[in-house]
């Protein structure tokens, strides 16, 4: 049975997760589970994953969420996939975990909650959060500095001094992108300063082509129409209503 | 070249990773990183952690932070460590990963900041963020249930119906550990709805017995402090001073 992976392509880990297949030419079946349409909701999603959230995978009848866990799960499952993504060595696969749980709680949680509480929060109809907006800033900047300085150091074109990405370096980069959505300003002054980082997302992108690109196309569409709903706001001075629409694609 | 462990007591991921050690009999030294002294910001710790933060190890030059990267490479290294602890099976391993990896941002995001922003920041002299406070119990108690009805379910003693704990179970266990912290009152309400959840912690400490007890007696001790300072507290009308002292092995 072809292995099925359950995704919002508006999710960033869902996006690793297809990109990921893609490049390792995994035989898969791409189920959406369109978040916006509250799909993650239903019970037959239950079954897949108890939690509700993407990216899932189910595997025959082995299931497994956490996209992580499932990168790691696909590396090892399917002998097509080079060993550089998620090396078989002790020492250097030690490296890439650490690299993927110190993800968790810095550059996710600063990347996404800035997002939710800037440009997200209008869309879905929800209050932004300044406070929150301006804390997350700081563990994102934070975080960038880190990867810059601990990660990216050397002369290697990925994390950890890797001459080819490994799944951090996807996941990671994955991320990052959901910051296309911001506004230019802000996304210039938090992305700017970190000259390395950019390199590195250069070098994620060229060794993940054309995927990275085609996967990604459904950001690309909702920043321009983010672009053109805030260009529109800005010429509203009616105040009828300050929220946005989603692409009709989220 | 002896294992060096380097660890506060009073970080519950220090607590499951030498608990882990201790249980497994492996031949480790354990470095005390006393972080209430600012001993994580030395340069010689920054070699061995350039993010500044316990637990890490020492393997010879290996280095690796991340607790959970930790236990895993622990698992993996030490042939002694007994496969339930993070089972060679493929399928197995991927569900205690995805137990981990949903750990971060669920039960530890949850409990971390709920007990910072309720009996910590007084002791640390910070303001408390009561509307954090709120939110974090949220998440903890919504964590809480998440675990009682998906990986408790069944007769297992263990998560994901395990009849023997896993590194998941120690991570996840000692992370409810610190709400021993809180004033008994919070502590019921939080805990007391979730019963499995309870049996659960008591079979994790069975199994690690008498590690387990061994390694939380600073946080017992910075229990019964914080209840001595409340008290002291709430009869101190004179309104010179609430903040409390952190225990002498803080």
């Amino acid at each position: 049975m072809k292995l099925k992976v359950y995704v919002d392509r508006m999710s960033q880990p869902s996006r690793a997760i297809l990109i990921f297949c893609k490049v390792n030419r995994i035989d898969f079946e791409e189920v959406q589970i369109n978040i916006a349409k509250g799909q993650h909701l239903s019970p037959e999603f239950k079954k897949i994953n108890p939690m509700r959230q993407v990216p899932a995978i189910a595997d025959g009848k082995f299931t497994l969420f956490e996209s992580h866990a499932v990168l790691v799960y696909l590396a090892c499952a399917f002998p097509g996939v080079a060993d550089h993504w998620y090396p078989a060595d002790l020492f250097r696969r030690a490296k890439i975990n650490s690299v993927l749980d110190w993800h968790h709680s810095n550059l996710r949680r600063g990347a996404a909650t800035y997002v939710l509480n800037t440009v997200l929060a209008p869309v879905l109809g929800l209050a932004s959060n300044p406070q929150a907006a301006a804390e997350a800033e700081k563990i994102l900047s934070s975080s960038l500095s880190k990867i810059e300085s601990i990660w990216l150091k050397g002369n290697g074109k990925f994390l950890l001094g890797g001459f080819q990405p490994s799944i951090a370096d996807l996941s990671l980069v994955c991320e990052i992108m959901q910051l296309e959505l911001l506004d230019e300003n802000d996304r210039s002054r938090i992305l700017g300063p970190h000259k390395k980082v950019l390199e590195w997302i250069e070098n994620t992108k060229t060794a993940t082509r054309p995927h990275f690109e085609e996967v990604h196309q459904i950001l690309y569409r909702a920043k321009t129409r983010f672009q053109e709903q805030r260009s529109m706001g800005s010429n509203n001075t009616t105040g009828s209503s300050n929220r946005m629409t989603l692409p009709s694609k989220m």
